[in-house]
């Protein structure tokens, strides 16, 4: 265990739900959470998930409150018998509950702005261990709360996301930062996380290039995470040890150098959002014909606010008759090469450029699986076409692995890829 | 704390990667897990995340021998410095890590498939506390084990999702199985769990249809679970208490009776799934015209495999002039109504329908947000079209709540139940 010192500045969260355990869905809150404490200071060291069960509970807040200065806690402030933290906080802690004033009137307001009053079940929602501070809700009719024991912040939130980040950004946030500020011990460094987000290269080898990268005793970790749209390359700066000023600055500077063309976005950006960008600033528009990827192209692309102002039309052809009349791309093409060749490929660009008139059209024509391969055309083969004026049509042929799922998540991260590439190549009109 | 002769039916997971604490990615591992689990009549009752740091995995090890029966780690088994699971698990049961020949050669095998020989690093994960019983990897090179802890089995598998499944399925579960078949304990009941996924009621009226539906001191818990694609309702028996033969039967027949027609699917199904399925059973075709949706239905329906046999095409109008081009939509239409109106549904579904000459045709046109709302059309309106034949073209108007990404959901699980609906009144041609 880390020594009394840091331990402050260590934190756990805690997940409390049974559809968190079978079934159900995964822990998303304890992210954000980790991401702005952070920003902060502090690190997330351990995460647990327990379910709506009293004991349990209790059980895994004793062991958190043991071995970290922070634990923060999601779910089980709902109006129903299964929520359980309040009262699983009270029996660890000794804490008495009681209706809470604030807390109650705060319920109220809300539930009246829905116009509804509040049941017999919803007052539960007001009950507050004693000595707590009350934490609002700006969002729901649950009401938060904080406790200090025997030295550990206990924090308590809804398990519904929307309420959960306001609430972490509008009173968790200031609270521990008012805390640490008025501690004796030297407040801690911002933990620092640059991220940069790369396609096309095998993790072994932006693993070779990024080699040697961080000096050793230099208090930076560099993480690499692969996925199916690629290479994530993370810079985190260490709690402990000092950084000299300008040290990552410049650690970033030398990955930009190593990982050049390679990197298609930093920090939270997703390729969707880098190609909407260039699109709008170079005012151009885009236009996509998609066969294996199935509409994932077009629902990417459009997923990003204001993509309306570029993206002007998406065409899903699976069968043969849809690339005819929707691209029109020849019976005979498709005879002679088939539906998934290079030749298909082109003609989809070519043909979707012409009829929606945009600056650049994107096609793929591609085999996902699980059944169609053959020993010819495996599974994973994948051509993407780019058409982007004239008689300019460029193709590139993949072979992906993976099931398809997978296939098809590659084959899209690698056409917007190709698009990202050929707008940074124009640059502005 | 449960008593000891259940303590051994109750497990614990451990997610094993600095990735998942911080920025990177939750932990989806330990849903499969449980899932598995369950099956053989073992319940998950604690998930634990920690990073890639030896002191830290000790202490949550320590923590979950001595509160499961079953303990059951995930990753840190790669070749990489930040990998040690291996070593954590040594120190904590004292077990002396030595090279395994099993293990060493099967990861030969492997590398060599691969056209590569294990390097200095590789060798690392043919370490194997000793007394462990090697668990096979039948996709990567890194082999799990087993072994016993102070009466707690506590099993080590890699990370990577298509390995842990493997392993899960054939090595962990049959060895289990056998661990409990020969306990002098009554081997327990599996656990089953029924899932019923119902589309267009809100929570708090599933929640009146079903009250009272669960007889007092009858073992079955009932849960629900609400999100962007409807309420999931399910039905789990408690590993405590006699279920009486037939109960869960008759109470899955009275689950179906309340909710009717808002079932769209039970278990593991989604509603793409279960439409393929009714078209495919029909011999129907269907085309899809998207806007606000930007080709997420499309991506749903094509996600199911063999698809290509009834999606013919979708087209994606992001534009007016796409709208008319691709759909035949009037211009008059468009500035009479705007494109957001239930006439211009009904106008992308019939073209749609004609053009490609499909069975059915669904349309979707609406706002999306965070811009475009007007007074009169506000953020989240969304009209769905669904044109079966003749001049019968059905339309809907929804007025959903949530954010883009949310509203992009809800229309298109709108969509794809009003397929479902439309096909079940069909029935077989």
């Amino acid at each position: 265990m880390a020594a009394a010192s840091q331990h402050r500045y260590f934190a756990e969260t805690i997940a409390i739900g049974s559809e968190l355990l079978v079934g159900g869905r995964s822990d998303s809150n304890s992210l954000f959470i980790a991401d702005t404490l952070a920003s902060i200071g502090i690190k997330v060291r351990f995460k647990s998930i327990v379910g709506d069960d009293k004991s349990d509970i209790a059980h895994v807040l004793k062991t958190a409150g043991r071995r970290a200065g922070i634990v923060i806690m999601t779910g089980g402030l709902g109006p129903t018998v299964d929520d359980c933290t309040r009262e699983s906080v009270a029996s660890v802690t000794g804490f008495r509950l009681a209706r809470h004033k604030e807390a109650f009137e705060s319920m109220r307001a809300r539930l009246a702005q829905w116009g509804r009053t509040p049941n017999k079940k919803q007052l539960r929602q007001a009950l507050i261990p004693s000595t707590a501070t009350v934490l609002p809700n700006p969002v729901g009719s649950a009401s938060g709360f904080a406790i200090i024991w025997r030295g550990t912040h206990l924090i308590a939130l809804p398990g519904v996301p929307s309420e959960m980040k306001a609430m972490m950004e509008q009173s968790v946030v200031p609270l521990l930062a008012e805390q640490l500020d008025r501690s004796k011990d030297a407040r801690p460094h911002p933990i620092t996380r640059l991220i940069f987000h790369t396609w096309g290269l095998p993790e072994s080898d932006v693993d070779a290039k990024l080699k040697g990268l961080i000096p050793k005793r230099t208090p930076v970790a560099l993480g690499l995470l692969a996925s199916p749209t690629g290479v994530l390359v993370s810079l985190t700066t260490k709690e402990d040890g000092h950084l000299k000023k300008g040290t990552l600055t410049s650690l970033a500077e030398e990955v930009r150098a190593r990982l050049g063309e390679w990197i298609y976005a930093e920090g939270q950006n997703s390729i969707e959002q880098v190609v909407g960008r260039l699109l709008r600033e170079q005012g151009r528009t885009v236009s996509v014909a998609e066969s294996c990827t199935g509409g994932l192209i077009g629902q990417r692309l459009t997923q990003v606010p204001g993509s309306s102002a570029y993206v002007d039309r998406v065409a899903v052809c699976y069968s043969n008759r849809a690339k005819m009349e929707m691209l029109g791309v020849s019976e005979k093409l498709l005879e002679d090469h088939g539906a998934v060749s290079q030749e298909v490929a082109a003609a989809m660009a070519k043909g979707m450029r012409e009829r929606a008139d945009v600056s650049v059209a994107l096609s793929v024509t591609g085999i996902a699986g699980p059944g169609g391969g053959t020993e010819n055309k495996p599974i994973g083969l994948v051509y993407i076409g780019l058409a982007g004026g004239g008689d300019d049509v460029v193709t590139k042929e993949f072979r992906f692995h993976g099931d398809r799922s997978v296939i098809r998540q590659r084959a899209a991260q690698a056409a917007l890829d190709m698009l990202r590439r050929w707008l940074v190549s124009r640059g502005t009109t």
